[in-house]
């Protein structure tokens, strides 16, 4: 039977896949691309109407004086940082722990910037006034992801962030926003995109996770800043000839997407409280704050696997592609809405968590 | 009449643009993808088929053991460059005063990589042996540009490069090759790539000039070399978690064009002898040695931009879509020679030249 499929073969064949917005493939680019006149030009390293349009336009979206498009927000970030710990001329900034900076890029900051990084806050929350009030260093930039990717996506009360703003503004230490899920907030804080930006001096946004474009970031904050973000992209490597085939489809699923944040909020809430429901499961965040959360189970993870494997054969319902070892006894794994959540049939998502209360409850037993 | 069109202007409007493959619009993208299958998965992060099998064919083509796609040679040059100074932990290297790096790059092997250039030849010729060997400082590695762009695409003589390559050898100086342009060199080489690769120990090249894709760049090396460059690339913001749009668009015009550098050649050669038979005017090379040469014009720069214009406007041929001023009384441009040449009505052409040298001419005497 199923003993030697894996559990992504599984996910792979299942005729109801949960998680995003469906396959990372090719037409991916063909849709974003079938509607587009053959004759419009490409943009020229950084300039031409192509891309100096869409930066006009998240500008706006964002509430910030101008905007530059980066391949990658591992440079756009990285370059961020530079610029705020140059103009202070002290490179020192502070993150949290479990930062997309100190985990996913080699040690970039320092091996190509020469900027220490300090850690705040403990791994199992997001950073509070309290952290940023204790730092026993000056640093030139705080970084703020928000929501903190690695623990589910948790976000401090909105409160608390206007708080941390203006002490920033008050020390004189910059203010960056990981906003690589940005957009995915905005339905919990009841915020516009832009009045979150305003509590920061410089913003970074995504185009391939809520929006589920193929790659590509926007870096945005005052005209000086973004001027320099510009010298320091060519610096990167990452001033192509030509970005369109990002820009374009950042474009046009952005355009499709970004209005349906508050459903996949939604969405993610109720697929959160039916994992709940399940006898030794339970999320992180209990109630998402976002269109993603993490799912800790009770179970080694080979005996998951096992359970996994039968309910996506039994129900086509597919509930995630991946497990993660959390210790002998139990895993987890990451959770984030989008387009797919909304053609599941209802029946089937009850049948495959029914089948999952019971053969966790057999093995807790 | 044409005394507000601009030299640009007049090179759109004209029916046969003689530079290149063509305009750089989204049609060159939708060509690439019309044929491929939507259900080709992406890359990932470096990892998958599409960039795996890429990546296995250009190091096959380059007689290196192995390959790794970059968004860009800025990025895979610094890299390459880096991994080199730190293997001898010491950071130094050697280039040409025109090379990319020393032009281009906004300083970025300084600022990003505290690596320090020097510059060895004078600016009006390429590297030779006499200058390596004559060299006052140890350094960890030679960039050579073949051919050298900003002086008209020279190249040395074969046996020269392989003089230089057993001396650096000889004294563990790592060779490097900026082969932006290596394709279009190896019919006047009469050399395979492979063979000119084998005297350097990290070879560049690119996908946009004489191949005309999108973006993207190819670093191939011994496998320990390009397994530490996918970790810079990771630093440095290349490591897109989707590089397919330039992968596949490479791997598309790459079999198109690769076959069709000789015959680029053999029309840089005729077009830079019409140049040549006009009054005041000189190529650099006198005979091209790849598909790109130099133009250089003793007139002044709006001169001979209106006498331009009109010839375009005459006879449908644009010969350049700008001028630089080398002085007060003379100018220039770069011509490359891709699909366009091999279309054009070559009576009009005769007539552009025949014009060109007739309104010289009259305006030397």
């Amino acid at each position: 039977m199923s003993d030697k499929k894996s559990l992504l073969e599984a996910y792979k064949e299942a005729s109801f896949p949960v998680d995003g917005h469906g396959k990372r493939n090719i037409e991916v680019l063909q849709a974003a691309f079938k509607e587009i006149e053959g004759d419009v030009d490409s943009d020229i390293y950084g300039k031409g109407a192509t891309i100096e349009d869409f930066q006009g336009r998240m500008a706006e979206f964002l509430g910030k004086e101008s905007a530059v498009f980066f391949p990658s927000g591992t440079m756009a970030q990285q370059i961020a940082l530079r610029i705020w710990c140059d103009q202070k001329g002290l490179k020192k900034i502070a993150y949290h722990p479990l930062s997309h900076l100190e985990l996913h890029e080699e040690d970039a900051l320092k091996q190509l910037h020469h900027i220490e990084p300090i850690l705040i806050a403990d791994k199992t929350r997001v950073i509070r006034l309290d952290d940023v009030m204790n730092l026993q260093e000056d640093i030139a930039c705080l970084l703020l992801e928000l929501p903190q990717r690695e623990i589910g996506g948790q976000l401090p009360k909105y409160e608390e962030l206007v708080a941390i703003s203006a002490y920033c503004r008050e020390r004189g230490i910059k203010l960056h926003l990981d906003g690589a899920r940005l957009f995915e907030i905005t339905p919990y804080y009841q915020k516009s995109v832009a009045e979150i930006s305003q509590l920061f001096d410089s913003v970074y946004v995504s185009f391939y996770k809520g929006i589920g474009g193929i790659a590509g970031a926007i870096l945005a904050g005052d005209a000086e800043f973004t001027k320099e973000s510009k010298v320091w992209k060519r610096r990167h490597g990452g001033d192509l000839i030509s970005l369109y085939p990002y820009i374009l489809s950042s474009d046009y699923y952005f355009k499709q997407r970004i209005d349906k944040m508050e459903q996949y909020y939604i969405q993610a809430k109720e697929l959160a409280s039916f994992y709940n429901q399940c006898s030794g499961v339970a999320t992180t965040p209990v109630e998402p704050v976002s269109n993603m959360f993490h799912v800790h189970v009770e179970a080694p993870k080979e005996l998951l696997e096992s359970i996994l494997i039968s309910i996506y054969e039994t129900t086509g319902i597919g509930l995630t592609r991946y497990l993660r070892e959390t210790n002998e006894t139990s895993c987890n794994f990451e959770v984030s809405i989008g387009d797919l959540y909304a053609n599941l049939p209802k029946e089937r998502v009850k049948e495959a968590f029914k089948l999952l209360n019971e053969r966790l409850e057999s093995t807790v037993s």
